[in-house]
């Protein structure tokens, strides 16, 4: 094993991009952050005082951040709407990439990332979904490939955000791409690891959704709740759905149904060991936000980005797949506004309807 | 409290029909099992054995039957397709009907039986939606009513079988209606329960499903897995899976998420309150089929309809929303085998697709 | 079958007397509740609104219940002071006898009893230990008998009521015998049916207790927790804790520790299948009193006695268990109290220490 | 924040030995691992490998370790037997220190590290009691101190192995200082903890102990299943169990019951959030190890340690508790082997029998 370390770059220092800049910082022993950028004065500030110390350097400009010397790889945790723009940058410069989910919120703009790398075979072009990477979706989808359950047939998945009052999201819907390919993403994701990338293919999607608590999504053409129904070629289903409301906490979990068994994921969350006993029942808290439920999948997801470009391995998830899970995701959000059912015929394509 | 019992007889004796007979005869102190029909000679074979010693009379005839002396009410407990005919000669000839689910599988023929009901106001007539009986399912009903949840908006719901390796359900997919209709018709029915069946109004259902396990279904158009989606025009979403391929016992379970909360009802089945540690982990065995489940459901049925009629009050589940449930349960079974959306208008009928 | 049914009285008529006889009246279908009998006006009223419409006969006098005519088995739920007194009169009149646990507080008229009955093998006399007829411990005590766990080697149970804020439980301290013979009978009862009474010989038995909510109940020589550890000649463990103060509900939980593998009973309790989602976490609510979590193992094993009468079948429970059950008891009381370890030899006689 | 990193020293390369240097090497940014000692040719083969590539000295002295320049901090992780003398020749050596518990197998070797620690002020000395630092725990300690249960009462802690069939653990019985002072030790610390160590005083302690697998431990005087009993003078019971044969892996479960309300911590083990349905029910798999439970505690107590020499602040758990721990853990011993329960008075000294 070679001592060298990866010098990295983290771009965005929002809430995620914070996140895997101290990531890279604290837990990935093979890396070193050497550089971060942001156009936002006070992220800028925030890593003046947090990681300026040790040896990191804070850029305003992204392009001024590629030209770090000395570095290699780039982690791109910015706005969704620059995702692409910003990997491709970095691609055409050399650098090896670790972009957060999604590459773009469509299949056009996400494609653009998949060109850009094919042209540079020699570096390491991953989007990170961080479910792949938790310990408990790994020991599953080990378990299912042992065949302990048969052929997997359906596949039930949600990702629920506990209810934010700030309506925040209602803002944040705008630049989205919408419930379907911000949240759903994820289960899609799954659907396609689980159900093997390589040879399933979409047939129709159909998707409903309401606003229970905020209406005003309906501006950015989004919901608040949303149930949406995948069904493939191969004789297969994945069920979604994706909520801005729990009351608990943070609801990410999966069923995997096989001919002969089933695998959970979380079906009940927990936040730690510790159940309360008090007038009322017994309790357990909840994980109440993506990060805390994922955090140690976001540590592991860079030690293998990292692993995989010092050792030069195939990163853990294949670009393409994240071209397919946008395009099951926008499909699903316009079936969601328009009432429609969108059929694909098996190669891809829009159809009218599928035979039956 | 009056001391008088009921005087009641049971029409099938096939798996229903005997449960339902011991019930009568064994759990419900206000009720007297006097007779059961049957025009299979291996089951009056058994009932000349078990029920006939403790003074039950057993008829070839459902008609005879009928006639029985002093007999006041019937149990409609044979295959799907003479429920509603049944249960009409029932109410015909001045008989309180307990009819098992679903009334029929068509819209049609249930409301037959509804009309039939319309016309003897003085006569108890329920349709045994066994889950609104279960002491789980009632408590979650009350704490919704108490507001703990706020305003239910979405319900997740399944009804899913064991495998049974002899593929019976093959045969009986003839004549159940289908999937939707004889499994989901329960999710679909706590969805009208939990939503509030007086004012709630479905607006689209759509369907998916696959023949995993058991190909041979398609000849009855059928399958061993679906996926239905149901929304309605108070902006409210259920969505269902039925399965004939649980591996570990029967799985129903549901979850009501409302706007301040959520509830869930037997998200994580077990037979009882033992847990197994062996080498492998810890397990908990599951009840094997639906009666094992709700065992205790049925006894409060037999008991409250018993009580219904005793003390003329109403019965304990209207009439009508067993026909809400056929409708829907119907649309959904059309749209999962012709792979088309079904939109319905305000007033309940078919049309092409709703104003979004 | 035969189609009689049994002729069953009731002694005490306060909270347990008053389930017993509504047990046997709805949900014995063997059995016919007959006679009732309290020498308290209050609940003599209650039983002439509740009991006698059915054809119930309501006692003032003990004594006279036992000379109503047809009468053949009593139920004794009265006081625990007078359960051994009330059993051996029924006894020498010639009436099946099923009584509440204890049959006494000390072994000494726990021992009149055994005596009793000895004198008169055509009556069946049973002390109604309510866990050995609850399906979860049963289907505990198959599963060990299948050697899934090896030898049993360490028990571990508890008994835990929820605090009744009322204070009730320290003026009952005053003739319930104390905490480990009204409470943790139960335990010591499940560790001489696990671990095999007819060859099981206790060893030593060890106590400690506080009040940590009712220090009133030192003047009654009790405690409202307690820890208590009994020692068996063959290498096993009994350990128990039991408790008046549990804040979410009745706790009774129970786990046999095998040289193969583990069985635990109860371990989280919860009062049906519903779970409730709010801020704060997942919460399931308990069962609040003995009765609730044990009310199915009382129509069980009202039934079983019932049958063990009309079909002159051994009673499930020996009767002699019940007063080694006692002994290890008192014994646990007076170590608590006292402070000191007591040893018995292979007889069963106190001893200054056993040979180690 | 100071961006210096700490020089530790790890002495022991045993089974804990490569755990604590590859948690320091990797998981610990503020640490350096400098160098290991091992007399073991074996272990020092297998340090040369994986640590001496990244910098690591590897040494078979560990006095030669101790002179290595620039060295700071030693954790102890050898064999129980040498923990006291290694820790004090460091402390003597000016190092701080981070001693793997128990500090010693007896009080008055125990208290030599006190005692040693106790002249140099200036240097951080700890016992690495690492449940204290897992996050559940921690949890459940805050919602304690926050007064949530009211004044805790009982504490019920078990630390269970999984059974190792290689026996391993006979060999290891003749210098762990026996299952009491191995294994509960981490329960009697949690009492100590919880009861607040400043301030409750032993008064009693009991144990019985049994040898359900490996007879042979007799020979070293240790049991392979114990359950003892620890009495407080302020009105308090610990009670502990503590076996070598669980079959389904590790169960370290704790209960910290309250005046008005009740916390357990890991009642029901999980390695991971799967569920695993198969014919014969639903399965959850459990850590196999300690280490597998803990380990994420183990990150915790070094990043800790090494934050409190940095920073120059109080080690997280104090000194002194350590050796309280052992004191009742070799009590409880002494109980089990000879049968007699074990009596302090107020200033902990041995006693006759406690006035009660």
């Amino acid at each position: 094993m070679s001592t060298k370390k990866l010098q990295v770059g983290v771009a965005g220092l929002g809430r995620m991009g914070k996140r895997h800049a101290l990531n890279f910082h604290q837990n990935v022993p093979r890396a070193t952050l050497v550089a971060v950028s942001s156009p936002d004065a006070g992220e800028r500030q925030w890593a003046a005082e947090n990681l300026a110390p040790h040896g990191v350097t804070v850029y305003e400009s992204y392009d001024d951040m590629l030209a770090h010397k000395g570095l290699e790889a780039v982690c791109v945790a910015s706005a969704t709407s620059v995702h692409a723009e910003q990997a491709n940058k970095a691609i055409e410069k050399g650098k090896h990439v670790l972009c957060e989910k999604p590459l773009g919120t469509t299949v056009e703009v996400s494609q653009t990332v998949v060109d850009a790398a094919a042209k540079r075979p020699d570096l390491k072009v991953m989007c990170g979904f961080s479910r792949r990477f938790d310990a408990s979706y790994r020991d599953a989808h080990a378990k299912m490939q042992q065949g302990l359950i048969g052929r997997p047939a359906i596949l039930r998945s949600q990702t629920c955000d506990v209810l934010d009052p700030s309506g925040f999201f209602v803002a944040y819907a705008q630049f989205s791409g919408g419930i379907f390919v911000d949240c759903s993403i994820h289960d899609i994701d799954l659907a396609l690891w689980f159900f093997d990338e390589e040879t399933t293919k979409v047939k129709s999607v159909h998707a409903v959704g309401i606003t229970a608590v905020e209406p005003d999504l309906r501006k950015h053409n989004d919901r608040d709740n949303a149930v949406g129904t995948v069904e493939f070629y191969d004789g297969r289903i994945a069920y979604l759905y994706a909520s801005r409301m729990m009351a608990a906490g943070q609801e990410d979990s999966t069923e995997i149904i096989g001919t002969k068994g089933k695998l959970s994921v979380n079906l009940l969350p927990a936040e730690n060991h510790v159940k309360i006993y008090t007038p009322g029942g017994i309790r357990q808290e909840l994980p109440q936000t993506y990060w805390d439920r994922f955090r140690a999948a976001f540590t592991t997801e860079a030690v293998e980005f990292t692993e995989s470009v010092l050792e030069d391995k195939p990163v853990p998830v294949k670009l393409a797949s994240a071209v397919a899970a946008v395009k099951i995701g926008a499909a699903l959000q316009e079936s969601m506004i328009k009432g429609n059912k969108i059929w694909f015929d098996e190669q891809g394509n829009r159809t009218e309807k599928a035979q039956l």
